[in-house]
């Protein structure tokens, strides 16, 4: 059989703690279809998490090289943790005589009941991550994590990311509130496809709902979304509670001028320094490569865009294409509280940008007789109280003057009314896109925003 | 002699260019006391920096061990460069047959007329980093800058500090207006005893002046500046114009609430926001492990804590002691402008604080009488026009409510006036701080916040 090169985390923090792992490794090394390659300095700090009190851990990692499959490794090390006095049931985060994990085994992911590789927590933990890198191992070349680690704390996922990027890799980052739908779904694929980690955040963030607003009743199925990440390839889901992103302190608020002063600015006036604010703090706490957002939110897009071009992130921020149901209503969080009556009549948006698309196809080219194609399409839906319907420019979103129209982007925002909730639906298209025809029920489509 | 290891930076972009590098090589491990040990891979990139247009350079580096001086080396390298066809005088980003930089010699440091090492524009050129770190080079363990490199560009400026923080370097900011004076310098020495890369950034923030202010008259003394910035161990200094700090569209503006209320912000109500936004914007281009900020300006240090706290960068922020005049005036790049009469009039500030200080180490605990103790003093010098006089919590600057004070910061703030020019003089110190006794004139002070 080949060999495998295999690394194993060593711990003590009981006992001759040098002497504990030492012991160990020579063990190990005279078992058979083991070799005891080489080890890293062993390293002191205290421990890593919350546990009673107790003396600092000695810690390091051994590469091994093996011929027996992962899980007899396993068993060997438990052994060996036993003989070194370890009681059991080891409870977490108790002293210990030895603690053997194995992190990495070849390049194989592992998942199952006794076993995680790479090890789940191997990725926050400088003690581990460290001597890794002193025996040449590039993280970036590793398998990604076997499910998403899950992070509340915003200090612990400043270092993960951290520890991602020393290692090498590229980071991309999915800001979500949450109740994710194939809209998210797809801007974690594009992150997958295009980062080494990828890192979703899911926070309601209180700053940019306003009094009034459904920041209460926001729907929050965090369990359900870690799943959603899962299948769609995250590696981290950042989900902090608002006291952890916001200390009782907090008084800081960035604002951007211009692109957050009309339509959604206009009708929601601090929604977009709440949004600029919390976007601004995860970019610093996590500093990703890429960041990933939906063009559903064209203004959101362009505010982030201004804010990270301001103050200076040297971030790329990736616009991604609306997702649509089979009807073409565009995918969002909220389309779950529309009444049955309104779900149909919702469409009407799509339908009304799609009108106006088709009149540019056709040649029409002036500005107020493209709105009026759309706003005829909308004014035949009595369910739609319109908020806006504008032309903007593409990407920056600028007004438009009157007159012909070389290129850019309608906006829509309408309220739906079921009782007493209010439902407010955005949508937009770029004139330049191509319209889609002929889809099929049931199919999930990704509007290109590009030609 | 002993053998040193070098490093070569290897360029082409005229001719066969991987031939034209290999001969060069050969030739030059045929040369006496010179082996080429190895050599990076080869890679190929557009020309770096403006230049006629022109082909693709081939770059690489080639570690050497020698026993030759570094300019006898050097001469080797120039007549290599000859050899290949390269015309004389060389212009500046002309294309070239051959291209050959003394890049790392040992760990020596060279500064003559003819040599630089290490080579001063080696770490902004991923061309010559990356094949570096390919060679298994430690940037962090290799020898400073010899002359601080000057960076105009805020995105190569980013770029500048990303490189050494992935070559595993320490970074340390020192945001200043320039006009640099021995507080400014002691900012630095302290960056430069803790950090391996101490960048200084000379920045007059058009944000943090109101109309009416000094923008125009800040005093701007780069080349002198940049002096002082090597006297002190800078390895870096950003230095750019305000339009490459914010561009024709920027419109994002960070605010911090509470902390920016009160005293010079009720003075001067758009100068924190203005602080924030530019020292928000060199932390997310540059992302330093330290920033250093004097406690000259203790509110200003107040706003920014609590911004780096809000925003979620995660940079320690490092207060540093006061440093003052031998008769006790705190150091500020204002203090030129004032006339000799206020010159002397000026020290009543230190003498208030100080008077408050020797009543607290007498016992006075009470709130109110601590602050009478100062204005008392403040009060004889009718040149200084108050314009407050507070006692706050040590560190967040709060409001101290009336009563017994356990521990406080008085800070000071007042107007000297000559002819038309208003010249505004700031100072803090803390009721616990030791009170220096008996200086003997012409000695800088130190002024220890801490006990």
């Amino acid at each position: 059989m080949t060999e495998v090169l295999a690394y194993l985390g060593l711990g003590a923090n009981e006992g001759d703690r040098e002497r504990n792992i030492r012991t160990a490794l020579s063990s190990l090394g005279a078992a058979p279809g083991v070799r005891v390659v080489r080890c890293s300095k062993l390293v002191s700090s205290a421990l890593f998490g919350e546990g009673p009190e107790q003396g600092e851990y000695l810690n390091g990692v051994a590469e091994l090289a093996t011929s027996l499959p992962a899980p007899a490794l396993l068993s060997i090390c438990r052994a060996l943790e036993v003989a070194a006095g370890r009681r059991l049931p080891a409870l977490r985060n108790h002293p210990r005589p030895l603690d053997l994990d194995l992190l990495l085994y070849g390049r194989e992911t592992i998942d199952t009941r006794d076993l995680i590789v790479p090890h789940p927590r191997m990725w926050q933990r400088p003690f581990v991550l460290l001597p890794l890198r002193e025996l040449g191992v590039d993280l970036a070349l590793m398998p990604r994590p076997v499910r998403p680690l899950v992070v509340q704390d915003p200090a612990k996922f400043a270092a993960l990311c951290s520890h991602w990027q020393a290692g090498a890799c590229t980071t991309g980052l999915v800001p979500t509130m949450g109740a994710l739908h194939p809209g998210h779904q797809s801007l974690i694929r594009k992150a997958r496809a295009e980062c080494d980690r990828v890192l979703v955040t899911i926070f309601v963030n209180p700053l940019q709902f306003s009094a009034g607003e459904d920041f209460a009743a926001y729907p929050r199925t965090l369990e359900r979304d870690v799943q959603l990440c899962a299948e769609a390839g995250a590696d981290a889901v950042f989900a902090p509670e608002p006291l952890q992103m916001y200390d009782s302190d907090f008084c800081s608020n960035v604002a951007v001028g211009a692109a957050a002063m009309t339509m959604e600015g206009a009708i929601r006036p601090t929604h977009f320094q709440g949004v600029a604010t919390v976007v601004a703090r995860l970019f610093a706490l996590s500093r990703p490569h890429n960041a990933y957002f939906g063009k559903k939110d064209a203004q959101q897009l362009a505010v982030i865009q201004r804010m990270t071009l301001d103050l200076g992130f040297p971030i790329r921020v990736v616009e991604c294409p609306i997702v649509r149901e089979a009807d073409g209503l565009a995918m969002s969080s909220r389309n779950v509280y529309l009444a049955p009556a309104d779900r149909i009549a919702s469409t009407v948006l799509v339908r009304a940008l799609r009108a106006a698309q088709q009149a540019f196809a056709s040649g029409e080219r002036d500005r107020d007789r493209l709105l009026q194609v759309a706003s005829s399409v909308l004014l035949q839906e009595p369910r739609a109280e319109l908020d806006y319907l504008e032309l903007r420019g593409e990407g920056d979103l600028r007004l438009l003057p009157a007159g012909p129209v070389v290129l850019g982007r309608m906006l829509v925002a309408a309220k739906f009314r079921a009782g007493k909730r209010v439902v407010r639906l955005l949508d937009n298209l770029s004139l330049a896109e191509p319209s889609e025809i002929g889809l099929s029920a049931g199919s999930v489509l990704f509007q290109g925003d590009r030609p």
